[in-house]
C-alpha cells in the first residue's frame, strides 16, 4: 500500500548552498510526525529564494502526488523573499484563512507578525501551505491551521488523514 | 414607488438541476427579511458552479440595479468552487475586510472555518457579498458584516436601507 | 549627515483642489513626530483621487529615497475611492498583514471597519502603508502597525527608526 505523500519545502537561500544546516525542514517534518497518527511518506527538497526554483519544486511535489506541500521560509520583507508570489503563481484557488489565522496566532507572539505574508492554495489535488522559516514559529503556525487540513483534503479528494487528537484534533463537519 | 432590489444567487450544481431543493436562497431571503425594516423586491436565481455562469448572473443581477447582490454557496475548497474567484472578475474594487470578518466570527464555531473563501466586492452601484452555502453558517455571517452594509451602500449610491435595529444595528458615521 | 526620508501623500480630490484645508497629512505628520524618536524629514504632498496621478506620487516619493510612505484617504467604498488600486500597482510584493490588523482594530471601535480597503507594500526599499482618511482614525491604525515598521525597514535595507517607547515601542527579533 502507497503511504500518502507530504511535500517539505525548505526555501532558502543558505541552506540550499550548504552554507548552513537546513533547520525548517527538519522542524516542518518533526511537527507533521507529532501531529498526524497517519504515517505518511515526507518528501523533503531544499531550494534558493529564487520564484521560478520555488515554483519549479511546487509544481514537482504537487505533481509527484503530495496531498499536502508545506514549505518553510522567504515569506518575510526582505528583498529575496518570493515565497507568497510563487504559491499563488502555482495555484489554481487561494485560501486567505489560512494567512490570516496564522498572522493572527503569531501576533499574540510578536508585533512583527504583521509581516508574515504567508498564505496557501489550492493546485489540483494539493494544498499548498507556507509556514514561516523560523523553527520556533513553525510548530505555532502549523497547529494554528492544522485542525481544518484534513476535512481540507477530503473535500479535494486527497488522502484522508487522522491527527493524534492530544495534539491536534482534527475537525470534519457532521 | 419602486422598492430597493437585492439579488440573491444560488450557486450549486445539485440545485440547479433539481437534484435537491435550494435551501441556501431561501435562508438568505429569510435573514434578510428579518434584518431589514425596509421593504424589498428579492430577485433569486440559481446557477451551478460553473464560472462563466456565476459571472454572468452577477453581472445581470447588477445590472437590472440590485443594490445588493447576495451570493450562497461554491465558496469552499471543492474542485468545482469558484464563486470567489466570479466575483472578483465582475467586481472593480474588492472589500477585503468582508472574508475577514466572516471567518474571524465563523472560527468561534468551527476550526475549519478558515477552508471558507469568501469576499466582498463592488461593481459599479452594487455591493456583492459571498455568503456560505450552509443554511445554519448563512445567518450567522450575514449578521456579522451586515451592520457596515447600509453605509456601504450610502457611500456608492445606492438606495437607503434601515434594520430592524432588534435583529441588527446599522452604523453610520455621524 | 541626511535625515531619513518619510513620504505623507493625502489623497482628497477636494483638498487638493483648496476646497478645504488638508487635515489628514498634518494629522499624519503629527502621529509620526509623536511615535519616532529618530528626527525624519517630512515630504508631504497632496493629489485627487485619481489613480494614475497617486501611482505616480506613490512612485515619486519612493525614488526620493523614502524609507517610508504614509497616505490617507482614498481607501473607502466610495466611488472615487482608488488607493489600494494604486498601492497595489507601483508596489513589487504587498504585506496583508496590515490591512487586517487596521480593521481589527478599527473594528473594536466601529462595525464599518470592514469597509476600509487599507493595504500596504513594498517597492523596491520603501514600505506604502495606506491610512484612512479621518484625521481620527488615522493614530489608532498608525500606532496599531507601527511597531512592526522599525524591523520592516532593517529588513530591506532602509533606514534605521528609533521610537518614543513611551508611544510606541518598536519590536526587532533577538
Amino acid at each position: 500500500m502507497n503511504l500518502p505523500r507530504i511535500g517539505i519545502l525548505t526555501i532558502s537561500d543558505r541552506a540550499s548552498q550548504g552554507i548552513y544546516e537546513d533547520k525548517g525542514g527538519p522542524a516542518v517534518e518533526a511537527s507533521l510526525r507529532a501531529i498526524l497518527a497517519t504515517p505518511f511518506e515526507a518528501l523533503r527538497r531544499c531550494v534558493p529564494d529564487d520564484r521560478p526554483m520555488i515554483e519549479a519544486a511546487l509544481a514537482a511535489l504537487c505533481d509527484d502526488g503530495c496531498c499536502l506541500v508545506v514549505t518553510t521560509g522567504g515569506t518575510g520583507p526582505a528583498p529575496r523573499d518570493v515565497t507568497p508570489e510563487a504559491t499563488e503563481t502555482v495555484c489554481d484557488r487561494m485560501l486567505p484563512g489560512f494567512g490570516e489565522l496564522m498572522r493572527m496566532e503569531s501576533l499574540k507572539q510578536v508585533p512583527t507578525a504583521i509581516l508574515s505574508r504567508q498564505t496557501a492554495g489550492l493546485r489540483g489535488r494539493s494544498l499548498i501551505v507556507n509556514l514561516p522559516g523560523k523553527p520556533s514559529a513553525i510548530d505555532l503556525c502549523l497547529k494554528a491551521v492544522f485542525p481544518a487540513i484534513p476535512y481540507c483534503l477530503d473535500l479535494i479528494g486527497a488522502a484522508r488523514l487522522e491527527t493524534n487528537s492530544a495534539i491536534c484534533r482534527a475537525f470534519r463537519p457532521g
